[in-house]
């Protein structure tokens, strides 16, 4: 209850800034051009590329106590006619999986009911996803009961599932087997990723360029529709993986008009407030999803300014800037009149760690916003429409400075506790309230706490990777990039997690590691640090 | 082995009939018309008459010792909000299932995995097909598992099932509440019935007219685009079940064509040999079963003269006389020289009896086979065509007389240990190998026997009322069809069932009630003979 009272006032207090005055007229523009923003993301609609895909082979799966969970692909061979097979494509894809029967020489006498499992993992498709709850709904783990009435025939699956191994059980088979055969597989992997736009990149090594293709896979996996956080789980796009996505798109796919539609989609769905909401679903028509996650909201002017930049497309920039705008009225009404954030009733995301103090890391995103969309208003020339809130940013960093940073040990700390975390520092230095000395000392001096809580998700990793830039650190930057995500590819991934904790093959924000997304656009950093860092300074 | 070299010395034995000679321009004709009869089959496939219902309501099930299967419906309503739930259709019906799914007031984040179970009773839908095995194939219970990604939206089940209850099962029912409800359940039926052709029948009383229209109506699920065992399993057709249910069909919904197409399609699929199997699938194309019941070959002619007799369409009896008239060596060739059966390696069904003893059964079946065959002979102007087997009739009824009846206690006795079955007397009585009072006598005698073998199958039950009405006992055929088929209704049956064993309502063939058919085409005999003794004399 006092949560909330507190987030009142302090609306109130921002409202103090005088903040909503040079708004009002922002709110008027948003909702004549709402409807317009929402037609505009439909005829971005993008047409898919369509690849057809036969598998490899079959596979048997063995346990291996040195492998990635504990298994490996033992024996491989093309059998298709035993009870309980493994195929392999070789390859994650995000698509369709369809088969043709063939009848025996006996006729089939009985429906066959036929069990498939899609696996971006091996653990997947040998698992048994019943056997440890999760908090997230069971269906996320795909696997189908079909029936068949009829053979011969084609039987196409009719969902759309990401995987590299489908699993076929065939529980009748002892009868069946003169009745019927498998008579080929295939999958068709979808994708709004056109590989042709893609530019050969320079590497220092074979292990970067092999981070770099799995980062593309992951990345053209998830490039559907619309960005897609992951096409297994949630097939959402979400503002915070949008940005990474789009800024990783940009070195290499350039699919422009995929991230337009993505920030027409997210601009569209505003909520009555026009607060752009953290995700959005495509099918079966666009919608909002419930989440209202601060630190993605305040990113919006930032993917929106480096959409600007990347593709040089003044007119939408023009377009959407009110909506950028509005989100500053929204992101720093619970920044108090000192300019130092306290707590929000929205969701303050920053990492999947309960544990995590969010004060400082959320005053360094609320600040890094609140910077972009000045640089934003600045590029379209509209200064004069956020003179009012310039003051702030000083504010903001003064506060930073006098009641987060420890001068003693040279970093931030955050919240009643003065937790010392990388999250803080990650984000005080992207939002440049610490420059210089400071910034690397705070990175580094964090590091070496023993308590400090690190970085659990790729997301956050990321953010690590390009503090360590900014502050310039790129040799630890190249080297923790190098350590976290070859350390995904040494376990074998073909795209990279949703999560990765390398003392823990078996780690789920979930209870259950089957039902963990293991092509997870937010970990898709490689492509982006390796191209630009192998690019001229730009 | 010896059961084989038997079987082939008594082939030879028939061609010392001379019956081969006689019938050799007949495979030539039969071989030059066959591709024919396949067209004209696929001509003939009917347009299905389609009618849409609508759910009644809920309903609860309850556990009851005094009804079928211990099972009753308690509560009835109209929930479709709970995580479990019975739609009743209120009718029995085959055909299609679909659905509508409406948005809650959040977003639906999750995939939905539903299941669904379609009974045609109560302890289908409740019951637990994996308990107990089965000989069976599981697929034939007929459930599902749907996962369905995107609400709003109409899911329309791609299988017919075979149904009155449907039970669906919302296993993140909890979570899903408020993000998603179901807006309507429909069912389309489908039958190749017209019920405009249907004339009102005239019956003694209530419960003659409640059989009646339960034969009906499984009669009509049963028709599809042939006449099926039974819509649930196996779908197929079945010489000796077509036979039951043409004749029922000539009563009531008078479809010719439906039967006509079932002639021509046993006739196009008949083997190498030109045997006309015993069964029959019409998907994806039409092929051949890989069944070959004596009993069931030797009643193709007498099906096809009953279709000229009730159809009067001579044009299609002289296109398939010369495949009638080939069954006849085919059927024969295990009568010996004396005119006796004695075995056979081809499948001799009779009834679903494993105890019972089949040669009396099989010489009376196979002696009124021939008798029929010379009967559509007759019709057909083609007496000289079996002018050479004519002298075996009186060969099989003495043979059957001389080895076969005991004479001390008036009935027909079976097999090396002289078994008494009703089935013996009951196809003695059909072909006419006794008659007047000796039949009267062995159906009645029979029946007193301590250990006699009962009819176990409506199927065998049908020629045991039939029997009981040739021998003049209508009044006691009457009464045994109002009390087996009244059991039926007695325990609620909307359509009558593939087995009935009144002292054991969980009885199966297959070890598993929940695997049987409860609307079998073999059993819709009140319509054919309430109808006839109603009618007046022919």
């Amino acid at each position: 209850m006092k949560w909330w009272l507190f987030a009142l006032s302090a609306g109130l207090a921002v409202a103090g800034f005088g903040v909503e005055l040079s708004f009002d007229g922002v709110d008027r523009q948003i909702n004549e051009r709402k409807p317009g923003w929402l037609s505009k993301a439909e005829a971005l609609r993008p047409t898919l590329y369509r690849e057809t895909l036969k598998p490899v082979g079959t596979v048997k799966v063995v346990e291996d106590a040195q492998s990635f969970q504990r298994l490996k692909i033992g024996e491989t061979g093309n059998d298709t006619a035993t009870a309980d097979f493994i195929l392999d494509f070789g390859r994650h894809l995000t698509g369709y999986f369809r088969f043709k029967l063939k009848a025996g020489s006996n006729p089939l006498d009985f429906p066959l009911r036929l069990r498939f499992v899609f696996g971006e993992t091996l653990a997947e498709v040998v698992g048994n996803p019943d056997e440890k709850p999760t908090g997230l709904s069971r269906a996320w783990f795909q696997d189908e009961v079909v029936n068949i009435d009829f053979i011969p025939g084609e039987v196409a699956l009719p969902r759309r599932y990401a995987f590299r191994y489908v699993r076929c059980v065939v529980p009748e088979f002892n009868r069946a087997k003169q009745k019927f055969s498998f008579d080929g597989f295939s999958a068709e992997a979808v994708t709004s990723a056109n590989p042709i736009n893609l530019a050969e990149g320079r590497f220092g090594n074979e292990e970067e360029r092999r981070l770099d293709t799995i980062a593309l896979n992951t990345l053209r996996d998830c490039m559907q529709t619309m960005f897609e956080d992951g096409p297994k789980r949630d097939r959402r796009l979400w503002l915070g993986d949008l940005r990474l996505q789009a800024l990783a798109n940009y070195e290499t796919y350039r699919n422009f008009n995929l991230v337009k539609r993505c920030l027409y989609l997210l601009a569209g769905l505003s909520d009555q407030d026009n607060m752009v909401r953290t995700d959005c679903y495509d099918q079966p028509s666009p919608h909002r999803g419930d989440c209202a996650i601060l630190d993605y909201t305040a990113l919006y002017a930032s993917t929106l300014l480096e959409y600007l930049e990347a593709s040089g497309d003044r007119a939408t920039a023009e377009d959407l800037w009110p909506i950028a705008l509005k989100q500053l009225q929204i992101t720093l009404r619970d920044v108090d009149e000192n300019g130092l954030f306290k707590k929000s009733p929205m969701w303050c995301f920053i990492d999947w760690d309960s544990k995590l103090d969010r004060q400082a890391p959320e005053q360094g995103v609320l600040l890094y916003g609140l910077k972009r969309t000045i640089e934003l208003a600045d590029k379209l020339g509209r200064r004069d429409q956020v003179a009012a809130v310039e003051p702030l940013v000083q504010k903001m960093v003064t506060a930073a400075r006098e009641s987060l940073w420890d001068a003693e040990r040279k970093l931030f700390v955050s919240g009643p506790d003065r937790q010392v975390s990388m999250a803080s520092q990650i984000w005080m230095v992207l939002s440049g309230a610490v420059t210089g000395q400071d910034a690397k000392d705070c990175l580094l001096n964090a590091a070496k706490v023993p308590d400090v809580r690190k970085p659990f998700t790729p997301y956050l990793r990321n953010y690590w990777i390009e503090a360590l830039d900014v502050a310039g650190l790129r040799d630890t930057a190249r080297k923790e990039l190098l350590e976290y995500w070859g350390g995904m590819a040494k376990r074998g991934a073909d795209t990279f997690w949703e999560g990765f904790v390398p003392e823990d093959d078996f780690f789920s924000p979930y209870g259950n590691h089957l039902i963990n997304s293991y092509c997870h656009a937010w970990s898709c950093a490689p492509c982006y640090f390796l191209r630009r860092w192998a690019a001229p300074a730009r």
